[in-house]
């Protein structure tokens, strides 16, 4: 592995995804991406009696489909790198306590995907697992609980608001193999524009997608040209604009940018600005990213989940909201 | 590096902890291993308006004192790994936004320092950077209101129950040089034994670490006697006596055995069952586990922090407490 100048990291060995899977709820069972999707819930109560268990239940469901696809049994993983965005990452949690396989829990509210894909590249690059394991997942009524309304208390949504998607993603890692490779991962710095509205997510994280992406191509001397997509999630139209604006001050136009949170519910005018959540860039990049890919209808992209760091309680406590956003360069397979 | 047979991990290249820093507040400058700490708080507010951005005080603080023992800037550092209890760990994401350090966060609720130190060996051994912070920090404040009852509240705690330490560890690894080395690192797998009881939380934990422990031993196939000691962090005396109960009837047992949650507060009866908190193991080790090595009165020892990954929103769903141990192998400088 060799450090950049700066701080992207080249994998000597670039990792290969060797299998994922996608899952969504009943809003993205009708969004554009659904035929990609590995599981699709009618009810997005998956048989709980909690949002919150739903969202484990979702979150485990997934990572078995996706050891399914790759006819792997779950002791033959070495290691699971997950998170979510209840408090205490209790999704992971109980999700991971039914799979049984090492578990390091992570936290990087939607820019989970991207965190957990880059730690498990770097390690699988490094030797440390045959098999390791990157997934997040998200769900609408568990987040709207904990970070705004009780879905019960039916409260009005602003233009700016963002949908957390009832959603997940899972990713199986190998040292080597065909498939999608991970040459290069750069993560994110906390950046903070002193944001302050929680209904607009997308203002506070496209500053931090700036400045990660500002770094790879400086770190990396990468040609934005030789990109053929970049990837961001979750921005909604909001912050996909402002990032735009952001990048232009700064010299960078993008060749192709897409944002997850505007390609995971197309046109529907119910989601506000777009989609969010952990599981949103997740089940965009399992049923669509990785597909598009493998299709070779791209060679090479940047996939750059955005995550806010707030909580409930520093907002009630007037802090403004850190974004963060982690990137993993994605190469289609030879 | 080497995957054993089983799930812990060799390090072909252990990587070296290069400084360090541990913190205390005001109930910690009073126990026996205040003399080692580098940061002393007679008041536990730091100066800030409430306990959570306390917390993120002294989490920055100790970072920055275990830069400056290393003669190193901010700018120098590749990665800070980095998770506390608040929920959405906003304690670390306001102290990153400071440092302005690449930042991967985690949870592990009171096994983050060994899940820090352990995905930063890893990390450091594969050349993934030439500066990896690890850290943690916890405020007993700040949990307190978030897992049980508000101080204000003046509810009554338990023999059983562990006091939250207001605490902070900061851990700089690098690549090589002199000082103490991280040989192997095993990640922990929940273990649920249906514990409930949120005033009890060595009993959940308990069986996450003889868990831990018995596949360490079992995979790297070492003696328990080449051992000097093993050090868990928080099991406190109820969770300790219950370990030990739990490797004997697997036929382990442990040369020497001490508790980071006993060790911090010595006798102090009002901690109950003794203390805990990411910050609690994180402290210890920076305060007692680290200088006896530096000093050579151990050789070689585990240090396995243990974690309890529940939430208030899991308790009140009536859900058991999952728990979770992550094993870091220290070796003294030759």
């Amino acid at each position: 592995m060799t450090m950049q100048k700066g701080s992207s990291l080249r994998l000597t060995h670039p990792p290969v995804i060797r299998a994922w899977a996608a899952a969504g709820g009943h809003r993205e069972s009708q969004g554009p991406l659904s035929g990609g999707m590995d599981l699709l819930y009618e009810d997005n109560r998956l048989e709980q009696d909690s949002w919150e268990k739903a969202e484990a239940q979702l979150l485990e469901q997934t990572a078995r489909a996706c050891l399914e696809k790759a006819d792997l049994k779950t002791d033959a993983v070495n290691l699971a790198l997950a998170g979510d965005l209840q408090a205490q990452c209790t999704a992971s949690g109980y999700a991971m306590r039914q799979l049984g396989i090492p578990f390091a829990g992570l936290y990087g509210a939607c820019s989970t995907m991207a965190e957990s894909l880059a730690l498990g590249a770097c390690l699988c690059s490094s030797g440390a697992g045959e098999h390791i394991l990157a997934m997040t997942a998200s769900h609408f009524c568990a987040a709207e609980r904990q970070f705004r309304m009780p879905l019960n208390y039916g409260g009005m949504r602003t233009p700016t608001s963002q949908w957390t998607a009832t959603a997940a993603g899972c990713v199986l890692l190998s040292p080597a193999g065909h498939g999608v490779h991970i040459p290069t991962v750069t993560f994110g710095r906390i950046q903070d524009m002193d944001v302050h509205d929680i209904t607009n997510m997308g203002a506070a994280m496209a500053p931090a997608a700036a400045d990660t992406l500002l770094r790879y191509f400086a770190d990396t001397k990468t040609d934005p040209s030789a990109i053929d997509a970049v990837f961001t999630g979750d921005l909604g139209q909001v912050g996909s604009e402002l990032l735009q604006e952001l990048l232009l001050r700064e010299g960078l136009e993008l060749p192709a940018h897409e944002d997850c949170g505007c390609l995971l519910y197309g046109d529907d005018p119910e989601v506000g600005a777009g989609g969010s959540g952990c599981g949103c860039s997740a089940a965009v990049l399992g049923s669509y990213i990785l597909p598009s890919l493998m299709k070779k209808e791209y060679r090479r992209v940047l996939f750059v989940a955005t995550g806010a760091l707030m909580s409930q309680a520093t907002f009630l406590q007037k802090e403004s909201i850190p974004g963060i956003a982690h990137l993993v360069e994605l190469q289609a397979p030879e």
